[in-house]
């Protein structure tokens, strides 16, 4: 029952189109902005502090990713945030890199304190660094910890009072109690920047639509997955810079029901 | 006659390679450079308040895009824009946005005001956002209105004192007086982040080598749709990730023959 | 023996995936850092001055582009730049369009006072303006000069006390005394937008490896004209777009193999 709701809503993104917002960082905004065109949502990119509230009004989502972050645009990430919340638009939340610096830990908890965030997309390492668990980060890379991802998706849901997906090999989706995994994907995933960008806008697309944050993230999980293997299966070899456009190309062609068949979920 | 001249511009773009100064946003910066170079001419992207006048005096032409404006481009382009005014340097300007929210009318106007701007070139809800009509805008997309769009293009461009370009199913072109509306490109295009910003930066490649501003819109945007009609040929399905890429290579291949013969323009 | 030694680098490459940290313009971020990682490397780009010192010291080289530098970026720039020369890492230096504005060039020269850089590499024109040669630049393409280009490389690496690399049709590189000339690659690569910014953060993946810097950039430019080559043969017509992307791919597939056999090095 709850596999069927979150694979069916793709067809609700597509219908309704709505607008993500996003505070993304200069490496990626050109191919999260393609892969939410692609996949049928209506992608916005606004930074300025003057701007921002306005932008997040009306948007059916808003994303918060600090990859390239600066003081000015903590702020405008900040002023947003209070936009989206006093709006009820759900702000999902990438700590692209929390734990490799300082400035970006300390940033991200300045976030997760005055906004409240819906969804936490992140690596095990950047979720743990968050928490306060210690996790080898390598650069902005997921790195390699010995703890248990499932336990750390747990803990973290229940202390920051939201749904985390921990994203990887396999995905942890859990608001603290219910846990979903879905493994589904390609690991050519690693070797395009911006794939896990683009997964956190994907998701918001999702929780613009749907309301329970936690099939949200799942189903847009499930998409993204099936998509990736999708896209493998049209190349005869998967390279980095083929696979990457074709990628953009298969997020406009998943359907519901391919997410039906080939997801791979365990709740 | 005005057909055969039009046609014929991109001749002279690719004899002359002119430069083209973007001051543009994060989103597409890429996409403009790459689309530039593959058609003949020479991006330049500079934007600090302390090149830009010196930057925009060697240019052909300098392009203003506010899609992800902040404070200091803002100036920067007020910057660029005078000095490109004293060096008889045509400026276009590309209001993205406008009307989405209340900074980016506000700024659109003010580099109306400061800066004698060329062509203008959006949607129709961003042209009717900057005179004051009254049309829905949704997000950074053209939304619906119920105008008459050529009486619109008409209306911006005698007020504004220059050229419009009202782009989108028709491109319609008009310096107040004279209209010309071409039909060509394909849906596609509104599913490849940046196509329209592209189109800005192409007229700009015309205007550089083109001083009838009217001749050199009408003569980019029949190139362009051209352009894009050609791609979708060398596509089995036209997809937005492979669309994207066989667009930048068919702006390398597009003869002025091939826009002669495909261009469908009503003057 | 040193050819042998250039052309093994690839493989060190890709067993250590070092980090390379770059401050690179906005333009090239996203090619620069899918390049590095379909070639082996770790991209990391930090820009905020509360991090770059940090985010230096954990890198394996730091990458300085000036190519759409603004004051604050200047100032992350040396900050980043004196932490790599803390901790011995090594620094390489794209002075983009140094000459064609004054604000360019004086911001190279601070970089190069201030910091230590290992490796600079540029066009004829840019190094040229760098040790105040008189050498016409177009916009930031190359222009053409009268010089000598190899007696250009080696008053600049002997007057900046660092390895310089010219590349162009040849690349030219040289610690003032031994000269390295490669010629490999493809005219295409002009019609690329960032290839030359990606040339030098693959020639930092390089440096973080191998500390005769020398070595890793006459390895580095034999790789990347190898590379170049490759994707050539791979498509029926080099057209801009589609050689992008497989330059994407050629990068994850050129061997230590291919470049032995295919460099053409004069020592």
């Amino acid at each position: 029952m709850m596999i069927e709701q979150m694979t069916g809503l793709i067809d609700k993104v597509r219908q309704s189109a709505p607008i993500v917002h996003n505070i993304t960082n200069v490496v990626v905004t050109n191919y999260v902005a393609n892969g939410l065109l692609s996949l049928g949502a209506s992608p916005v990119m606004a930074y300025a502090k003057e701007e921002v509230a306005d932008m997040a009004k009306i948007a059916g989502a808003l994303v918060l990713n600090i990859g390239t972050l600066t003081a000015d645009e903590v702020e405008a990430m900040i002023i947003a945030g209070k936009s989206a919340n006093e709006n009820n638009v759900p702000v999902i939340f990438d700590p692209v890199g929390a734990g490799a610096t300082p400035y970006r830990t300390t940033v991200s908890q300045r976030i997760l304190e005055e906004v409240n965030v819906s969804i936490l997309r992140g690596n095990a390492a950047e979720i743990a660094n968050l928490v306060g668990e210690n996790w080898h980060i390598r650069g902005v890379d997921a790195g390699v910890g010995n703890g248990d991802i499932v336990e750390l998706a747990k803990k973290a849901a229940t202390k920051l009072e939201l749904v985390v997906a921990i994203t990887g090999k396999q995905d942890i989706i859990t608001d603290g109690k219910q846990v979903i995994i879905i493994e589904n994907g390609h690991p050519i995933l690693t070797k395009v920047t911006g794939a896990g960008c683009l997964f956190t806008s994907v998701i918001a697309a999702f929780a613009a639509i749907e309301s329970n944050y936690l099939l949200a993230a799942a189903g847009a999980s499930a998409f993204y997955g099936v998509t990736a293997e999708k896209a493998i299966q049209s190349l005869e070899t998967p390279r980095p810079g083929s696979f990457q456009i074709q990628f953009l190309d298969s997020l406009s062609l998943t359907s519901a029901l391919d997410v039906k068949e080939k997801a791979n979920v365990s709740i």
